[in-house]
């Protein structure tokens, strides 16, 4: 689980070598919180005034690329990630090991530009309506939702690497298929996002005649318009790489808002209060925010030694919602299969084997101390 | 402004007194904030449990009516709100000044009700996803609009001892008529909170057949759908009251989303781009919280002696988002014209005076220490 580490240039310690390409909030923030756990960080930037401010606010270690980086992490605008993740695979000079990741809201876009075993799909559930390096925070990924989206084409070991890398950042790993982050994100942020941004361009439009409305923006209001503050430019490039889902979810938010109203126009009592009781106990059963595990336990499960296991078993764990808190493949001395082992919450591991064996695995459980 | 109280009956100083009738969270917060600021509070609510409960929590001093009440406030749900308050203004035995008020969240419907001299409709803008008495906070009040909607038969000693009261527990009143207040919830209040619901439930449908979603309901959804745990059973009757503003507002949502909509089915990334604009710019715009102003002016507006003239001029202010701090009515020793003095925020005196001579009124600024 732990690749041994190159020794550091400028120190006695062995430091562990990262690249991140990129140095807007995420970028700044992934070098931040690497840095605080001991990583050596090399950034770069599109615009080098940025990453030397990066450099200045202490997020980075150093400029420029990094030959030795065992993991480098595209913070690139969406739209490029995937061919700034393909360069850095293709060029010559680099370790053969080095494992490549992204951060883009949307990832069957990225992830069909980079077919390769070494390249991991991944989206940090974090931000701030800060734009930029301001924001940087090393803690930004404390208590957050990362997901990874493996392929049939996924190297075990590059997925375990970035698994093992942003959990020690303190992200929960949620595997899930490119599709289907990327159908759940519309639901979850993308529309509510548009949503948010309607809201607050329909009362804007209301406050120019009448100026008291504003006087009365309480607090609901406040909290579901916050999202629309945020910065404008990244949405564009969200809603062109996922305007499937997005149009697929915003159709269903039109006809259930248009039920609302025809029960609102026939005064229909019930239907209203049988919507709003449904949506309260959805809200209240919402977790507060994602607690670790009291117990976790062990999935062993024996795969023939091809791709595409490794996918299907964790994408199989994070459609249940199940987090990855370790993951590693023990190789067998004997022929060619090996055993995945996950490391997931003790309390959802019969669940987790159940659906691993409804797919024809074998799966054994076994409790961590 | 500070008519005289009568002699508290516990105690040497004087204390003026106040009914509440329904004590669930705004009446048993409105008992505790007027009690913490001298006032003797009766209480009463249908379900005498719940009322004994408000008594033993402190947020009152006696339970039943209470004849020498100088204001009444009917904290009750919407829908008997306006029966009761007319109910009170009705009853023989109780003191001929008596000012009653409602908090209930729709205006005209109630307003309609009780055309009384001595109603003053009202609605403070908080509240808390917490129903009921667990609730109830003194300090409730303190920095939200609390909107009056007086009428052409509204008496001015009468707004002006409301008016006094509600600053008094910290809330900075607002002016509106009945429907432009109606009008203005419908859209920073009840379609956001419909809206809320229905993403809650789009998201937790979707939870059904994918469980990682709510692994992914990062800090924006959270934001946008908390309103939708609050309590569901006031809502059947806010949309019935409502139902026409509730109505207008949601098709112009609906409208507009249809546009977004198209927008990202069409890749416009320039239409995209410019809605989130607005829209950010917007957001960014709306006051952190309401501030009270540096500097006071009084405005002197001499008026003929004849009702619907307050609610004239008050409700100009209002509709400019122009808080009302003080209110005073000063009757002219000479003949039946007298004077309304209005304080108000001295930086938006100006604006203030050029509306109110653009209804014919004559008016001038007096800046206070």
């Amino acid at each position: 689980m732990s690749p041994s580490a190159p020794a550091a240039r400028n120190g006695g310690a062995p430091r562990r070598r990262a690249l991140v390409i990129g140095t807007g909030l995420i970028g700044g923030s992934l070098g931040a919180a690497l840095r605080a756990r001991g990583w050596h960080v090399t950034g770069s930037d599109l615009d080098p005034d940025r990453a030397a401010r990066a450099l200045a606010l202490g997020l980075l270690d150093a400029l420029g690329d990094d030959a030795d980086a065992e993991i480098v992490f595209v913070a690139t605008p969406s739209a490029v990630a995937g061919s700034t993740a393909a360069a850095v695979l293709s060029r010559p000079g680099r370790r053969a090991d080095v494992v490549v990741t992204d951060v883009s809201s949307v990832k069957a876009a990225v992830v069909d530009d980079v077919t390769h075993p070494r390249f991991v799909g991944g989206h940090p559930m974090a931000g701030s309506e800060q734009a930029g390096l301001d924001g940087a925070d090393p803690d930004l990924f404390v208590g957050a939702s990362w997901v990874l989206t493996p392929t049939a084409d996924t190297d075990e070991a590059a997925f375990a690497l970035v698994s093992a890398a942003v959990s020690d950042l303190g992200a929960d790993v949620v595997a899930l298929t490119p599709a289907d982050h990327d159908r759940l994100v519309a639901v979850v942020s993308h529309v509510p996002h548009l949503v948010a941004a309607t809201l607050m361009n329909a009362a804007s439009r209301t406050a120019e005649s009448h100026g008291a409305l504003l006087r009365l923006a309480a607090g609901g209001f406040r909290d579901m318009t916050r999202v629309a503050a945020g910065q404008p430019s990244i949405w564009p490039d969200i809603c062109a790489d996922n305007a499937a889902a997005i149009v697929d979810a915003l159709d269903h938010v039109l006809a259930d808002l248009a039920a609302i109203r025809e029960q609102v126009a026939a005064v229909d009592r019930a239907g209203i209060l049988s919507m709003l009781q449904a949506a309260s106990r959805a809200r209240r059963a919402l977790p507060a925010g994602i607690t670790r595990p009291d117990r976790l336990a062990e999935l062993r499960v024996p795969v023939p030694d091809r791709q595409g296991v490794l996918a299907e078993i964790t994408t199989t764990a994070g459609d249940l919602g199940i987090n990855i808190y370790d993951i590693e493949i023990a190789h067998s001395s004997e022929g060619p299969r090996g055993v995945l082992v996950l490391v997931v919450d003790a309390a959802r591991a019969v669940e987790l084997r159940s659906a691993i064996t409804g797919r024809g695995h074998a799966c054994t459980i076994g409790e961590l101390a």
